[in-house]
């Protein structure tokens, strides 16, 4: 059987682009099975990619094969790369989508794929996602090695998602991410600011001081906001029932200050 | 061979939250064929979930297993449950999302979902679509006895698509649902108006009188409306190479009366 | 192994309508392998459907059946049809969406769907796909032969893609197709107007005069309208990190003027 893709794109739905790699897997690797991730990162998004990525690969299998590409570099000097991460491979572009998803659990091996032997011929300059990180995922699912593909380098684009920061008030952190519910993701975790259990505190965001956190988004009346613990690890803002994005006007980088009890 | 799995959610597309049920389900299930029936439904709108799973299970194989999360009250006190009516199982939140597919053929045996072990460990209070529904889904995939993951109860929450009345001029129904080409599906079935080929009527809906039903959305003038009897088995409002919703100002629970012929 | 199956259509993804063309396959071909090419089609837009369908083909297995459906005739006497053109089979509508993809190779034999008792029953009146295409896809890829399932025809319904046209200032082209990037892909080829390494031109659109062709996005300033040679063969418009289709105002049918180099 061969190993499972998991695809994340900015391709969107409206066009086939998603499709297209979908069919070149399906050429090289007949078998496949693909777990579409999303294809709805905002277009040329590169850390709302990596961060959907990050929080997706411990729910896959962990012979899984990561194809992501949110690439505004296509076609210019960045490079294309597969990357190896305790069992799971991550191809995609040179420009840090990879990397927190690949460099969570140790430091990556990373192979710059610099053989067109093995990519689709001619390789456009728009569509590396077919033509050249496709391709390869789909040999990489038939247990084909990495090395195959590259020679390693040592010079990867890394990426660092935002870090909370002390405050005279608290802890200082940051929207990362409003999701389709109107949910913001905050970059605060219990390991930042205490897990729930024990703690208590009062988050500052959009004008608010909302007491936090609460154990589910019903917690809090209807239309009112709501801290919880987040799927991803993180702490976000809720409203019960609606959108705190739209409520609180967040939006990624505002700021929410958890002010310590006093 | 696994079961086929059906997923319905209100997750949307850009977020990675579909993706990783899937990603779930392939961890248990390596060789899980799954159905995406739709991610789109209106976020937190039980009854529009509601319908679109009962329309679709008539077309999934007869031992498929349906993955439904439309679960605005996710982490409260709400149960998760496990449906099987005829060959069918079901999977997702005691809200009601279930029940009209569920109930469809027979009184549904339904069980609640009370036996941790089997889900994901911990469990978020955000995100039981991943926690505990999928890893349930896959394993009832597998073939698995729904018996050994929760106790049989009675008092499932039950929910009714709301039925056409008698009118002084004919029966009154509503608009149950507009799909994306704009077509407005009513509650108004054969069964209570008649059938396309024995039945004439004209259905007053948005400030217009529509004679109906039509054969097909052609049988209209180009940007005119026309009745059809729609894929679910309800009279739909058309608009002929347009959008109703828009033309004629329909959304959900927007009345539709049927004048009878005098 | 079952033949794989694509499919392309204006469904959406709001609904269950594509989902239901995945149920309807995996009834009848219970190992089936589907690509979903797209169900974001604007809808009821035939020719923007039949030229991703025809982008698409080249990267998806030889041996794929193509289940294209962008209806608006649905119900009407436009007929059901199901042609050959090399390996590879297609199903849809008689409305020219299949044209550019199956003729692109060869004369295709076309045969009109013509026994409804291999299609479900009842048949709707507006959901072929549903009740009549997707049914046969699932048969063809089983291996059952297109003439079990209608009589060849030679009427079928021709579809071409406007083409450019000299003009006294070099060969006026138009716009085809704008991608979810805002990106504008027009109708001029290297075959019309030179290969990017051998050519150089200007590009009169939408009130700018751009040199081009580039070898890549990047090759102009961020913000900066670019000419490259985009994935489906044709010169598109672009703009570096943005959307050209909003910069430049562009839609389908929006003239672009290559300028012979004086």
């Amino acid at each position: 059987m061969a190993r499972p893709i998991a695809i994340l794109t900015d391709y969107g739905y409206s066009d086939a682009y998603a499709g297209i790699l979908r069919g070149v897997i399906l050429s090289r690797c007949p078998d496949a099975r693909i777990i579409d991730l999303t294809h709805g990162v905002p277009p040329r998004d590169v850390l709302a990619g990596a961060m959907q990525l990050a929080a997706a690969i411990p729910y896959c299998p962990p012979d899984t094969i990561f194809l992501a590409v949110v690439d505004p570099g296509v076609g210019s000097e960045r490079r294309p790369i597969a990357v190896r991460s305790t069992s799971r491979l991550f191809v995609g572009p040179d420009n840090g989508l990879l990397w927190p998803a690949a460099a969570a659990a140790q430091v990556p091996d990373v192979f710059h794929l610099n053989r067109p032997q093995y990519w689709l011929s001619p390789v456009s300059a728009t569509f590396h996602g077919r033509d050249v990180f496709a391709p390869i995922a789909a040999m990489l699912a038939l247990g084909r090695e990495i090395e195959d593909f590259g020679r390693q380098v040592l010079d990867a684009q890394r990426l660092y998602l935002p870090k909370p920061a002390p405050h005279p008030d608290g802890i200082l952190g940051e929207v990362l991410y409003v999701d389709q519910f109107g949910n913001a993701v905050t970059n605060l975790r219990p390991e930042d600011v205490g897990s729930p259990a024990e703690y208590a505190a009062t988050f500052r965001v959009g004008g608010w001081d909302i007491p936090g956190p609460a154990t589910h988004y019903g917690a809090a009346e209807e239309g009112q906001p709501v801290i919880v613990l987040g799927s991803m690890g993180y702490y976000e803002v809720a409203v019960n029932g609606g959108s705190a994005a739209a409520a609180l006007q967040l939006a990624r980088k505002s700021s929410v200050l958890t002010l310590t009890a006093s």
